[in-house]
């Protein structure tokens, strides 16, 4: 599938990721990924997924000591083996007390293959799920429950268990260290995962956190993702895991999870297409955290650890989300939507999804065409509540619609701003009078999408 | 915009279109459209809302009688000026009885221009709209609220009147004869409201229906649409106008029509936008209907007239459909998603609705690629409910899937069938144990769309 998309135009990916050094907040970004994140280890090697030997395709992450996790997977219904597995998995894992995991409890491993997404594959496709846990619990001897699985690619073609059993054994051979300096191994990993992505992505910060005292401890938070448009062939599903080096009980884990993945990962779209195998998940290694300190991170509003936890958290999975738009199939601009004075935040989400769904907005940008009365009727189609007659709109900052009446803008300023800009920003204040805002990213659409999913599977 | 297209491959529309001879129920397709009612007179001709003097631009329908008639609006927020004023005028027109329509009552012409969609033009939009009614009336001695209005064609531009003001007279000038001969007038106004269609699309039927003493009369029905993606540039809305020569009561011609509608022109998509001018009208001229013998269709249960009637507006409305479908914006196929088995006909919709929909779907149809995991994919994620160990997909008739298991298909066949049928067919039984069924009509998605979307304005 590369080859397919050597001759099409990308995005320059250097001119959307964040560098290394810097600030967001509470946090600075570093470079590297999971390989950050103390007490934890990484692999990726090529296990016999692909075809291509010189692709890795299966990804071991393995934290020292059972460690708090928290998932969040597809809703799709033909969701895929792996996702009601590890789904199941996670319940029996939950951390009671997060000083004292008991041995049973927490994640030991996650384990990602690509090449084939073990979805539509009925009972055959559970069986080698389970199978492959059971495999990984024993080399690791820990519980089949503390093991999560991930799978991208193919559907309805059914994986052979042997193929997890060389992957594991090669992976367990390759992880590397897990005193925070394995940015290779890691990156690793995030290589591992990748299906018609450009360039694996990973992203690091580190970020402080406030003590009981007031003073500030520092820990790593890291990520790895894939996928730029759904589903095979040149599959791509959205798989994400998440790491930090810092303590947290399994609730602080749960909801700083899901408010940073609603703000980020859920905030996407490159085509509307949801996928049977999207899966994300975040472990707490705890492995910065020293036994005698023990600091925990635990539930608390405002000001609190758990704050700023969730911010630092947020900052990076907005970083991979935008990374993953950037990256859409054909994409050559990130797109992001920001909508505002909509009555609630849901009706701005809906309104700014629309904008970000639609495919006569993405082709005009492909096409560096301002034609900002595609983004009035994506507004004006998406259900949500407002007067076209107090909506305004900017695309790259240019007003080109007060108050729903056009206004005349330089047409060659926007041609000359497509040309420079790599990330397009649409604004669109709905003028209800409410406060609900939203913020979508998403990419164009371009030949290039049609070339790598209109050709025949190969 | 042609030029944009000639180099494009496309569906030979004759594989599609339904011949004349060809019965269906209780109706016979005939040559031409609109020119076949009697009682009504068409013109198309160009006026000045394009540059290019040589396309029509401005249609043109009188009803020698005002005439019963009914009218389907866009839901878009941001719905044109033609649109809005349509609506009051309809209202307004209401016939309150069939048999004896006053002077200011039921509708006397139908006016649409193309090029311009007069949507997002605020206060000066209207007034140019209504000032376009008045002129008309004023030509036809009727009430302002007589005449229907509809505009296609880029969102922001202002229109003159004088434009209006020369497409009254030129058409009224040019206005075929009501005797039911006039196919080549009722053409002209077909392609006087294309956008990026590639061809002027009308249908028409003569059919059957019962009177009460059961014996059978005869009556014409036609109608003209428009539309292959959503909005400019190379704009295309959904537009259409729907007439028979019968005589129905309003109560009756809503109720038709709506039903029709829902069943053709509402189970279609290209694109998944939403035009901000979509329109259909339908009229009842009565011009086939003798004075002395006055038969008028008024609602009816199974077997009356009005069923009768419903039976044949909606075999015309689906045969558009499928045309509008079929000439989508960069189309090779037509693509038709039949689902059966859901729990409702809602639930059908919505998993037809996620598949037609589907870009990764529509890619590789485009592909030649039996990837129906995609179409496992779009079911699963379009809210409808059932188990996907119940569900069965069928593709161009070869079964693919059967109770959420792949089953191995010949793929050469599959390969020989997609260069073979203009027409693929999805087929997917949900397996609920519920009746809910819905058919979806779209068509693939090729570089031909982002070749037409993505281009500059010019």
């Amino acid at each position: 599938m590369t080859n397919k998309q050597e001759n099409l135009p990308t995005l320059d990916k250097s001119l959307i990721i964040t560098p290394a050094g810097t600030v967001r907040g509470n946090a600075v970004f570093i470079a590297g990924g999971l390989g950050n994140i103390k007490g934890l280890r990484s692999a990726g090697v090529n296990a016999g997924f692909r075809r291509n030997p010189n692709r890795r395709d299966f990804a071991l992450i393995v934290s020292d000591q059972p460690a708090v996790a928290s998932g969040l997977f597809t809703q799709n219904r033909f969701a895929a083996a792996p996702v009601l597995i590890s789904r199941e998995h996670l319940q029996h894992a939950q951390v009671a007390d997060a000083a004292q995991i008991q041995p049973d409890e927490g994640i030991k491993a996650v384990i990602i293959n690509s090449g084939t997404a073990n979805a539509s594959t009925g009972e055959p496709g559970s069986a080698v799920a389970i199978a492959s846990a059971m495999l990984c619990a024993e080399a690791l001897e820990c519980e089949p429950h503390q093991i999560l699985l991930a799978s991208t690619g193919v559907i309805g073609k059914t994986l052979a268990i042997e193929t997890f059993e060389l992957g594991i054994q090669k992976a367990l051979a390759e992880l590397g260290p897990s005193d925070g300096s394995s940015l290779d191994a890691g990156h690793a990993a995030a290589e591992a995962i990748m299906t018609t992505d450009t360039y694996a992505k990973e992203a690091a910060l580190r970020y402080k956190v406030p003590r009981a005292d007031g003073s500030l401890v520092e820990y790593n938070l890291a990520g790895i993702v894939k996928g730029s448009g759904m589903i095979e062939p040149n599959m791509a599903t959205l798989l994400g895991v998440f790491a930090t080096d810092a303590k947290l009980t399994q609730a602080a884990a749960d909801a700083a999870f899901k408010q940073a993945i609603d703000l980020s990962l859920n905030k996407l779209t490159v085509d509307s297409d949801t996928s049977t195998n999207d899966t994300v998940f975040f472990i707490a290694s705890g492995g910065a955290v020293s036994a005698t300190s023990g600091e925990i991170i635990d539930i608390g509003g405002e000001g609190s650890a758990h704050a700023a936890f969730v911010e630092a958290l947020s900052t990076l999975c907005i970083e991979l989300a935008r990374q993953l738009a950037a990256d859409g199939e054909g994409a050559t601009k990130l797109v992001t939507v920001c909508v505002t004075g909509a009555l609630t935040d849901a009706d701005a989400d809906l309104a700014a999804r629309a904008v970000a769904n639609s495919p006569l907005v993405k082709t005009a940008i492909a096409g560096h065409d301002a034609n900002w009365g595609r983004i009035a009727m994506a507004l004006g189609k998406s259900g949500a509540v407002f007067e076209q007659s107090q909506v305004s709109i900017k695309l790259m900052d240019l007003p080109v619609c007060i108050q729903g009446l056009p206004i005349s803008f330089d047409e060659d300023e926007a041609l000359r701003l497509f040309d420079l800009l790599p990330e397009i920003v649409i604004e669109a204040d709905l003028g209800t009078g409410g406060n609900g805002t939203a913020v979508i990213w998403t990419c164009d659409l371009t030949h290039g999408y049609i070339t790598i999913n209109g050709d025949y599977r190969s």
